[in-house]
C-alpha cells in the first residue's frame, strides 16, 4: 500500500466543512466519492484538520493510503476530472508510511481578510468580511503582536473546544494590505476552534476603538472566553498552507495538531 | 425631474445578462424592482450597454430619471441594501438632463482574463478562463497591436450583429501578466457584438501557435467572421469602465455607443 500526500483548495461558500458529517455537503466527502469513482477504493481520507462550515482553503492537505496502481502524478489531474467546481486538487506527492496529515503537521497559516471599502468588491464578496466603517490598521497590528509565543489561549477559543489544554504557539501574526483588502496572516504550531475567528472578532474591536491593543494581552492572561470579542464569520477565512517536517515524518510527540481546528 | 447617474458593478454568473430579457434573471431587472421599492416610481434604466448573460462589470453605467426627493448620495446605500449579493452599486451623482448613458459615452474598456496555471484557481474559476496549456504571451501581445486604431471589425463580431457598419476605433489593447493571471485590456469608442471575445478566441489562437500575430492584421482586413477564431467564453469578460466628455454631456453625433455590445 502507497501512502499518498496530496494538497487540495476549495470554495468553502457551499460546504458544511471540510470532513464527514451526519448531513451537509462536505468536501472531505466530494473527495472519497471522486475516489471510488477513478479507482474502485473505498477510502477514508485523513485530512491535517477540520474547516468549519463556509470556511476556504488554499492549500488544505491530506494523505490517503491506496492499493491502486495509478501513478501518484496522475492522481491530481485523475482526481480533477472527477469533482466539482469548488474543489481543485492542486498536488500529490508520495509520503513515508508513517507520515499523517494532521499529526505529522508542523504549523499551519490561515488568513483572514477584511474589505474596508466603502462598498463590498462584488467578486470578492464570499472570502472577505465587508466592514465599511473606519478601523484603526496600525492598533490591530499592534494587538495582534501580544499573542505571538507560547500561550493558553483559552480566551480565543469557543467554549466547545473539547481539548485538554489550550496551550498552543503562534510564530508569526501580522497585517497585510492590499488595495482595500485588510488580510491578517496568523501561523501557529495549531489552532483551536474557532480561535482565528475569536481573535479576528476581538481585533475589529481593537480597531474599532473599543479595545486598545494591550487589552489583546489582558485577554488573554484572563484565559476566559467571555472576555474577547465575538467570533468573526466564517467565509473570509481561508486554510492558506499546512508545513511538515523534512520528508514529511511523523513527530508526533511535538505535535500540537491532535485539535478541533478552525 | 432629476436625471442621475450610476455606476454599478455585478458578478454576472448567475444572470441571463444585463438587459431585461422576455426570460432569465437580468441586472437591469433586479435595479428596476429596487428602485420600485425605495422611490415607488416604475423606472426604466438606461444601460450604457448590454452585457451578455455570464458577462461581468466592475463599471458599468446607467442613469434614470426620477422625481423622487431621495438626495443623490442616499442612492448608492439605499439601493444596495435592496439589491442582491452579486449586484454592488458603486456611486451616483447628478447628471445634466441631456445625459443618456449609452449614447453620451466616450470609451469603454473591457478586461478578458486566462488563468495560465496548471490547475485553476478555485476562488476566480467564475472569472477566469483556465488555459493550463502552454500559450506564447509576446505573441499574443504583439497580435492585439494591430487592431489598435479605427478599422471595420466584421471579422471580429458575431454574425448576428445586427449594426449597418462595423468600423470601431480601439484606442489601446495591451496584456497584463498579474501572477498565474493574464489579462487583455482593451478600450476603443464601442464595441460590436462578442466583439471582445471573437478578438480573444482569434488571440488564444495566435497564444497556440496556430496563427502568428501579423495574421489578426490579415484577418481584419478579410472583414469575413469565418477567417477568425472562436468566441471566447463569456464569463472572463468583465466591463471594467464606461468614460464619459466633460460635464457628461451628450455629444451623439460623435458616438459609435449605439450598438449591441458584448
Amino acid at each position: 500500500m502507497r501512502n499518498i500526500g496530496v494538497k487540495v483548495s476549495y470554495d468553502g461558500t457551499n460546504f458544511n466543512g471540510f470532513q464527514s458529517q451526519p448531513y451537509g455537503r462536505t468536501v472531505q466527502d466530494e473527495i472519497e466519492k471522486a475516489i471510488k469513482h477513478l479507482s474502485g477504493e473505498n477510502i477514508i481520507i485523513i485530512g491535517s484538520g477540520r474547516t468549519d462550515a463556509g470556511v476556504h482553503a488554499l492549500g488544505q492537505v491530506f494523505n490517503f493510503h491506496t492499493s491502486s496502481t495509478i501513478p501518484t502524478e496522475r492522481w491530481a489531474i485523475a482526481l480533477n476530472t472527477r469533482l466539482p467546481k469548488d474543489i481543485v486538487i492542486l498536488d500529490a506527492w508520495n509520503v513515508p508510511d508513517n507520515f499523517h496529515s494532521r499529526r505529522s503537521a508542523k504549523r499551519k497559516t490561515y488568513r483572514y481578510t477584511i474589505d474596508m471599502g466603502k462598498f463590498p468588491d462584488v467578486f470578492a464578496r464570499s472570502y472577505r468580511f465587508h466592514h465599511p466603517t473606519k478601523l484603526n490598521a496600525e492598533a490591530m497590528a499592534e494587538g495582534v503582536r501580544h499573542l505571538i509565543g507560547t500561550h493558553d489561549f483559552t480566551s480565543y477559543t469557543s467554549i466547545h473546544s473539547t481539548k485538554p489544554h489550550h496551550i498552543r504557539t503562534i510564530y508569526e501574526a501580522y497585517f497585510e494590505q492590499e488595495g482595500g483588502a485588510l488580510h491578517l496572516y496568523i501561523t501557529g504550531n495549531g489552532f483551536l476552534y474557532n480561535m482565528v475567528r475569536v481573535i479576528m472578532g476581538t481585533l475589529l474591536w481593537v480597531g474599532q476603538g473599543k479595545l486598545k491593543p494591550d487589552d489583546m494581552k489582558r485577554i488573554l492572561e484572563g484565559k476566559l472566553r467571555s472576555l474577547a470579542g465575538p467570533t468573526a464569520m466564517p467565509h473570509a477565512l481561508t486554510l492558506m498552507d499546512v508545513e511538515y517536517g523534512e520528508g514529511g515524518v511523523a513527530d508526533h510527540l511535538n505535535s500540537s495538531m491532535d485539535e478541533d481546528d478552525e
